[in-house]
């Protein structure tokens, strides 16, 4: 008999942010596995067990999750946000093949993701052509974030950026900013969006001469305007509408 | 008296896919507005008055739900996905910076987006940094699709493209695959989902040498790897590490 792993996005925090797909998952698991602050959000109950571990134990966990399956466990693993974006999905992937083990039900079941629920909560910020990037160094180098971060300016896209900044990684954020600076001008939007949905949530609109490194913490997600993008009251939007912009560099022109 | 406009996200087409919040939101409405097939959605019932428009009504759309407000009514916009990505919410600041209605009450309400559920359908191909580009040419110029296409490739984003094809623009899309295989060679992993979450879902797996333009239409997501994407069994995903590959173009290098 072999049961099924689900990978399930708990959305930002607010419980009305999690999908009805999402919390029938969790009302037929035996085993949810996650990240402490994730498994500490589910409701304990008879019948369910529940699998907490640090961050960085990922792939272990994801181990856990198909050995857990391969017993007949109706098993879920929680991300926050969308599990398909920085989170679990990937590493349980990284397992199965790893592992070998095709043969387990996998179901990814999305969920409302941080960037998303930040532009929700700014205006509509990420309403044109935009890019989403891990500003984490912890699984690629830090080079390769610059280069995203330029191409990403020169293709004038609206800009997320998910783990900008950790007190093991107190520089990197200051770097981007500087690169953006470069690329953008200082007269660029910026929304420091923090733990959206939670009690904890702080909005601040900017711009990236005015943007500071202490502004963002772990639980930030840090949003950046194309060239078009503007207040309206206190809202941040890209209108739907875009011209060329004379770029910083066309590849086109200089490939 | 001052009502309240809310754009509320339905996910790609699914039920269980609405957030409670959303529910809520539609609950609440004395007013629901939209697209015609989104409307279509929403079950009538005593006190409640649809108003479905056609499409490229956007801009009418907000600024009617704008005067409905401004009589006291509780009106929801409803668009499909997120309403951030590609839909109402940004017709609707542009029209509140027309009317210059900053008074009124605004949420945005967030949903599952359709490169989320595409992507938790195919595994996680958007588990790396990616970039969402909306393929229409109706509000931006072809020029622009083309550089914002060339910078993601560069980037080595993975790549999520909305509204891919349509009646009226039958060759864009071949235009952007052709500098798709340019830029990333023929090897690259392509995913078309369409219609994610309904009855008609149809998901595809294949390359870029294989991938032909008619494998989209209106309802199709793409979904496009970078250069570390890969299959395990029948699921695509993205590792969670990266190195940098060697791009066809390096911005630092030739800036």
């Amino acid at each position: 008999m072999t049961g099924q792993v689900s990978v399930a996005g708990l959305g930002p925090g607010h419980e009305a942010q999690i999908t009805p797909e999402v919390s029938a998952a969790l009302a037929g698991a035996t085993d949810v596995l996650g990240y402490i602050p994730y498994v500490a959000r589910i409701a304990p109950r008879p019948g369910l067990v529940l699998h907490a571990s640090d961050n960085r134990e990922e792939l272990g966990r994801a181990r856990a999750a198909l050995d857990l399956a391969a017993q007949g466990r109706r098993v879920v693993i929680v991300s926050s946000g969308d599990p398909g974006v920085f989170a679990m999905a990937s590493a349980l992937f990284e397992a199965v093949e790893a592992t070998g083990r095709t043969d387990i039900d996998i179901r990814i079941l999305p969920g409302i993701t941080a960037m998303l629920a930040a532009a929700a909560r700014a205006g509509a910020p990420l309403g044109h052509d935009f890019c989403a990037i891990n500003l984490s160094d912890n699984l690629k180098p830090a080079a390769l974030v610059e280069h995203r971060l330029r191409h990403a300016a020169r293709g004038d896209f609206a800009m997320a950026f998910y783990n900008p900044r950790s007190a093991s990684r107190p520089d990197g954020f200051g770097r981007a900013l500087q690169i953006l600076r470069e690329e953008c001008g200082p007269g660029r939007l910026v929304v420091f969006a923090r733990a959206v949905s939670t009690p904890e949530e702080r909005l601040a609109i900017t711009t990236l001469a005015e943007a500071r490194p202490e502004m963002a913490d772990m639980r930030t997600v840090v949003l950046v305007g194309n060239s078009h993008t503007r207040r309206v009251g206190g809202w941040v939007y890209a209108p739907r509408s875009a011209t060329v912009s004379a770029p910083a560099s066309d590849p086109e022109g200089d490939a």
